[in-house]
């Protein structure tokens, strides 16, 4: 059947079950938490810590059909899922879902497991490299799970899914597994997504390559639900684990995009005090924190909060004072990690605090502004962060439709034409995030505003901007570039992108 | 039938239900998380915020038979379980069961409302003052339950009780429900016993007297599971919230007791370098503190946590370094509450990390030596606590049997002999901790050490300290005083005391 988007979606997918279709973005309000468990209580006396990996996995009753979980706070830098796969590929298991945050280049080595039908489900917020490819090729056997940042939250909540191993990298540690992500060798800051494993998962090993005394003076996630800590040579690459890829653009069309943005934001009626703000790591995005602290000092504004993974150039928003606080999940950089240290109101937040629609109200409820990117849009506003314009799966949402459905404000900042492709379709391939939750696209051509927000529309009749319809856009790309050849897809599904709310948005097809 | 401490104890009790006779201290070695509950989330541009109690009372769903809780960090100054128990009372609504933490003496209008059936039900870790006295008059239509500090966590985990309504006292909150219990005109330091309210209730409001701008910039307890936020004229008496009662003792026999204390402390092998160290509040347990100031200064110890109720006595050791941190669940005065604010090691913690039973691994685990008092105490080192000499209630476990249990050495401290009365009998009114968790009691008259401790009792052979069989401390208290009148009971059971694993420990019933 067709849903509210006019996407085509089984009622039933192998490897799934039952799809609840998308009926809207706030179409759920009855929230739903569900538990039923029995744990081995830790005695006074007894130990949670093992020195060596072998014999911590042998202790463990792992088996087959186990769901095994991960978080993606060290990034491309990580070595904790693979060293624990590898360990469990030994073993002979097979059968295993892959519960993992997010997963990143580094993780390549899961393609082989895939093949092998070591990991056949994979549920995630964000893949890219190797693994993400893989799937796209159909080396998966369930579809892949394309969840949100705050839907993962959920769907543990719920019991849609059950964790039976949390493998939860620390980057610090006390024996009894009260863990922080700011002190050590492979320090990365916030450790916002590794919450919810360590609060519902069955069985918590916290690995560590940093053991301090007991009591850890500086705790994010505490001792209470933690039932081995492993301490290893080493957890990441700290190379890899804060990538110094979050930069300012230097391009001159993205700056251009970056300066549009900041003066819509100033007009918009959303740039006074108490604001509250949250941009991505992208080049673009970052171009605007930047334009947005000029605005802001100029104007002598002071907002409320920042939140979202958090760079260096928020950081420096909230030393000028231009933020009260910062709200952060995860850090994208060194200045990040060390502001958490040094700012007692730059505070952590679990990825349920910050995103989840299954709770009394997340964060992103009380955002303003957001400053999103998309791969793809269509006219309906619709955006497209999973798959690339080749059909690859190459990202996913991770906090893109939850920021959006949660905002005042969301904006999309987009080069209109790059590499002779447009980012507005007739057809995007993939939807991540719902265009009725997107009010604004912002391209070096001009800026559409979503026709559902009348009011904003009204606010921009008489202003300077080049304020322009997405089906204006649309066609001044149309004529710079040709017709794009379409991508052909076999009839196998791949992937199921799910909303935040538990529901089924789209579907990704196998490349043929 | 008998249990193993010897008391005579129901199979099923009218108000209660079947119970679960105690086994042993350790003998629950399974935990267990059950929950199955649904609400209404909070969707963006939703407002929590009530500035009219009426109106806020008005909106909530409330009924006969509900299940309401407190938490009692606002002590013997709390304005907020009176405030809203009127507005039930008001209301016409019955047969209430009541669960707060502690009830003090500032919550005597509540025994009109037991008298009229209105409250029929209380669980609570200490009770203190009228409502005390009308409990053990059989005043209340159900037995009380008394449960630890730490039970109180399991007893909602567990499903055994279901909290309809949370009210949460909070110093400090913004308009989303992130509060702290640090700054404000009522500030009462850590809020360790409101997690649970919050994490378990189905509907919690928080109830505050210091509405801050989103986002509170310091936040113990977060906006999730947050329905409703009340702003009040004042939340308590800050003269009654800290009430300046803790000091250390200036009776010599209580200095006494102190120094032998410490003396015994410090040949026991506990003293070393990163011990860890609980005391009460009281003012022999205070006087404790102070001696292993001196002899941890004097002996270049470094100790790893102090724990509990915190005094500005452990916060001073802090300070000279003594302690390398604190785990804080409620504040005894103000020199704690400012110390939270300033030094980073100072970590609040919610009950269930720092005494539940039913978790994997409490920080009472953890601990080396705590410091106790007792109202009685028979020759197996069971201790009574929870009713007085006259047998009227008077107190409760609170973290007492959690700390006995968890910790290496529980040294009890208490006069042997006061206003003619012996702590030692052969017959103690109530059993509120365990004698197998306990290892030492300290008295002006001698020192005895449990049989069950043989490694203690080698290591004291040839100790100058006075050790002596607590037989014999017993046979000098009896030479000095005459047999005490026993005190007269009904059948009726007024109270249940439960131990930290749900057990029931011993009943207490109506004074004749």
């Amino acid at each position: 059947m067709k849903n509210i988007l006019g996407r085509e979606i089984p009622e039933f997918i192998e490897g799934y079950g039952e799809i609840a279709q998308y009926k809207g973005s706030w179409n759920k309000k009855l929230g739903k938490i569900k538990k039923d468990s029995s744990f081995k209580v830790i005695l006074p006396g007894e130990k949670k810590l093992f020195k060596e990996l072998k014999k911590l996995m042998d202790s463990l009753e792992l088996k087959d059909g186990m769901v095994v979980s991960f978080h993606h706070h060290l990034r491309n830098g990580d070595f904790v899922l693979n060293m624990i796969m590898r360990e469990i590929q030994e073993r002979g298991y097979k059968d295993i879902t892959l519960v993992a945050s997010s997963i990143f280049p580094c993780h390549k080595e899961l393609v082989l497991m895939m093949e092998a039908g070591i990991i056949t489900g994979i549920y995630s917020a964000y893949i890219s490299g190797p693994v993400a490819k893989a799937i796209s090729q159909g080396k998966l056997q369930k579809p892949a799970v394309m969840h949100t940042h705050g839907g993962r939250a959920r769907i543990f909540e719920t019991g849609e899914l059950k964790i039976d191993f949390a493998f939860v990298a620390a980057p610090s540690s006390d024996e009894y597994g009260n863990i922080n992500g700011v002190d050590g060798k492979s320090a990365c800051g916030a450790l916002g997504y590794a919450h919810t494993d360590v609060e519902w998962a069955e069985t918590v090993v916290v690995i560590t390559d940093n053991l301090v005394s007991y009591p850890n003076p500086t705790i994010e996630i505490n001792q209470t639900n933690i039932d081995y800590v492993l301490v290893v040579d080493a957890i990441g690459d700290p190379k890899g684990i804060v990538s110094g890829t979050t930069q300012v653009t230097k391009n001159p069309i993205g700056l251009k995009i970056a300066n549009l943005t900041s003066k819509f934001i100033a007009e918009s009626g959303y740039l006074k005090d108490e604001m509250s703000f949250q941009t991505g790591a992208g080049g673009t995005s970052l171009a605007v924190a930047v334009e947005m602290k000029d605005i802001m000092k100029a104007k002598g504004i002071v907002g409320s909060f920042a939140s979202g993974g958090i760079t260096g150039y928020i950081v420096d928003m909230y030393k000028e004072g231009l933020f009260k606080s910062i709200f952060d999940v995860q850090c994208f950089d060194l200045e990040a990690v060390k502001s958490i240290k040094e700012n007692k109101a730059h505070m952590t937040m679990s990825a349920s605090m910050y995103a989840n629609s299954n709770n009394k109200g997340c964060v992103v409820n009380m955002l303003d502004v957001v400053i999103l990117g998309a791969t793809e849009m269509d006219t309906n506003f619709n955006v497209n962060v999973t798959t690339g314009s080749d059909g690859y799966i190459m990202g996913g949402s991770g906090g893109h439709s939850d920021t959006a459905a949660g905002s005042k404000c969301c904006i999309i900042v987009s080069q209109l034409v790059n590499a002779r492709i447009s980012v507005i379709k007739d057809n995007i391939s993939t939807i991540t995030t719902p265009g009725e939750t997107v009010d604004v696209l912002v391209t070096e051509k001009g800026i559409a505003i979503n026709p559902l927000r009348k009011d904003l529309i009204e606010k921009f009749e008489n202003s300077s901007l080049p304020i322009k319809t997405i089906e204006e856009l649309k066609s001044i790309a149309d004529k710079l570039i040709g017709e794009p050849s379409p991508i052909e897809f076999e009839d196998k599904i791949v992937a199921l992108v799910q909303y935040r709310d538990g529901t089924i948005l789209d579907i990704v097809r196998k490349i043929k």
